[in-house]
């Protein structure tokens, strides 16, 4: 199971909230298992999940994607369709149990709109004067004013920041998903520096890589390969730039695998590296390093990010400056915690998040290691197989 | 150009807007040509772009993407940004042209946050007591307020179906991109069939219809590919389930290319199909023919649903309904006109829209065609070069 429900009661009871609704792609999923696939490609389709906290979940779907229903793994049983769709059935045909629940799902009745269906569902769970906590990044105005206009005696307040704070601790399910979609994406690193030589283009290194991930059953997200002076364009877009001896080759990618993002960085260099580049990669990649002897349950997220700045600064840039040295992460790219020095809470046992130390200078280069990290009981944990180390070509 | 700007113009005056903002991605990559980056990948990062009546336009970034606006196309000018980002520069270095806008960006000054820097660009435009036309599709409700907050004077209306009207008629270097982007698209679906074998996966033809996208610089959105009684699912999954002699197999696929999508559908048969699947293909086949020979500019939307759901009863399936049969293209998967009963519009020159008469059968199949279409100045144009019969393997 994706959700961390004992994390997920605890937030309803001290926010004293009768249920959650998730609105938004990433939460719907999140809560339910159910990939609501409309609402992840386009912009405009509404699927929700109803979480109660003393009664049984259930999802919101348009009648258009009730297929994906028998054919995932979701944990949500209940399923409140809305609007029309036409599917036949071939009345001499035997279906099979995934064919037969779906001819069960269009049988039953339709509410005309997400909202409609969405307060059916409080009503017949007896949650009509409830206080809910509801996501407020999926659903559009329109569907929130209609939805306080037909239940006007309960309450919402928002609640994305709730969600990504249950969603910051992950379960077991989750990690097996992120340590399996850094191993896709680091296969993908290696197949782009599989084809580096000089006179390939960056748009040529992300087709390997690309297809790398796509042929693993992953999807590219992100894919910020740049060479030389480009490597210090923050999210530099690959483009025909072609690779020369002695360039810095740097790496800030990302792709979704079963619905879990992934996103780490690595440096290469065709032939022998800059002095400058060399000594700037050791002083970022130890400071990386150096998170794993820091994290672990209770050690508070701005004394890491000291402690990562710090290092690097000590280690070889000494004007070494960062809004925030990594991120959680998990069904979105960004969970919660923000390793920044604002940053109040403490690391929790079981969180996943992304360590990185990226300088760059204008003229010069990008230089970042980024690693995905797991924090363990009494530690931290890689989810990492390459080496961290600036790798020669 | 990828906004229509007469249409926009046109648009404003009629509605007695002084400006416009686009908020989401789609929207703000269409009214500006920039792609900002975090909000495609990310859920909740803002970007905006402000397009007054009668001033210059201005974009809003989050300093962490200022790097792409030397490296796109952009034609708006104006860039306002806000948030820290720490940028070094190589003062040693001569900066090429892009590194040197670079420079001058972040040597710029950087507001609080989004609505800052929003608020400040519509203050200082003369448009504080302003009529705004804003696309409630991307700002975060705390946003919202923030910015109602800070404009008392200023009148919001909600502008995302303005910004879809807008963006339904296509300039012709969005047309282009369609183009490309569904050529891309058919090579995939043959590349995808190449592979077609006795005991190749539904997942194996998908990883060979992705690598074909990634190779050409598309990316993945839809891969529904479906084998035998599977193709019956509206959206089907690619699974492990094995291709067998005589199945029937479903594409309803479509990708993104420079950030516009594609949208279509065909079938096939390794070997011989059984008859019923053949005449429910020939009549969902003709159903989209018949479209070519309907549309054209000032023809009611819904007369051409009704004669393309006619032709496909009159042509093999009697019992045919759909809530639609087909839906615009661009730079998101949905834009009008929705090709339904209920819709009140007529064709214009440019649209393009993809023409789809899907049929799905539990227990039997899916079967379905769809084309992606220009409507010229006085008939329909395809954007397709794949046959669209059935294709024996």
């Amino acid at each position: 199971m994706l959700t961390n429900l004992p994390r997920l009661q605890a937030m309803m009871a001290r926010e004293k909230l009768d249920a959650v609704i998730a609105t938004c792609a990433e939460n719907v999923t999140y809560l339910s298992g159910f990939w609501a696939m409309s609402q992840w490609v386009r912009r405009g389709p509404q699927a929700y999940v109803l979480h109660p906290r003393d009664e049984a979940p259930c999802i919101v779907a348009n009648s258009g994607i009730l297929d994906l229903v028998p054919d995932q793994d979701l944990w949500v049983k209940e399923i409140r369709r809305y609007g029309y769709f036409e599917m036949n059935v071939d009345e001499t045909a035997t279906l099979d149990a995934a064919d037969a629940m779906q001819r069960d799902l269009f049988a039953g009745p339709a509410a005309k709109g997400p909202v409609e269906a969405l307060v059916a569902a409080i009503q017949e769970k007896g949650l009509s004067r409830g206080r809910f906590g509801l996501d407020e990044m999926g659903i559009t105005p329109q569907c929130m004013e209609q939805l306080q206009a037909l239940l006007p005696d309960a309450t919402f307040v928002r609640a994305f920041a709730l969600f990504e704070h249950v969603r910051s601790v992950k379960t077991a399910d989750e990690i097996a998903i992120l340590r399996k979609a850094a191993r896709i994406t680091e296969g993908a690193i290696d197949a782009a520096l599989a084809v580096a030589a000089e006179g390939i283009t960056e748009r040529e290194m992300l087709r390997a890589f690309n297809a790398h991930l796509v042929t693993n059953d992953a999807a590219p997200v992100v894919g910020c390969i740049g060479f030389g002076t480009r490597s210090a364009m923050i999210n530099v877009q690959p483009s025909d730039r072609a690779l020369k001896r002695g360039d810095l080759i740097r790496f800030d990618v990302g792709g979704r695998y079963k619905h879990y993002r992934s996103d780490m960085s690595r440096g290469a260099v065709l032939g022998e590296p800059d002095p400058k580049v060399a000594r700037y990669y050791a002083a970022v990649e130890k400071g990386v390093l150096r998170a794993y002897d820091v994290i672990k349950p209770g050690v508070k997220v701005s004394d890491l990010f000291d402690e990562v700045v710090e290092t690097v600064r000590r280690e070889g840039i000494p004007h070494f400056n960062r809004s925030h040295v990594g991120h959680g992460i998990g069904v979105d790219g960004y969970d919660p915690p923000n390793i920044a020095a604002s940053t109040t809470s403490v690391f929790e046992e079981d969180m996943v998040a992304c360590i990185e130390t990226p300088y760059y200078e204008l003229g010069f280069a990008g230089i970042q290691v980024e690693d995905m990290v797991r924090v363990t009981r009494d530690g931290a944990e890689s989810l990492m197989t390459l080496d961290t180390a600036l790798r020669r070509l």
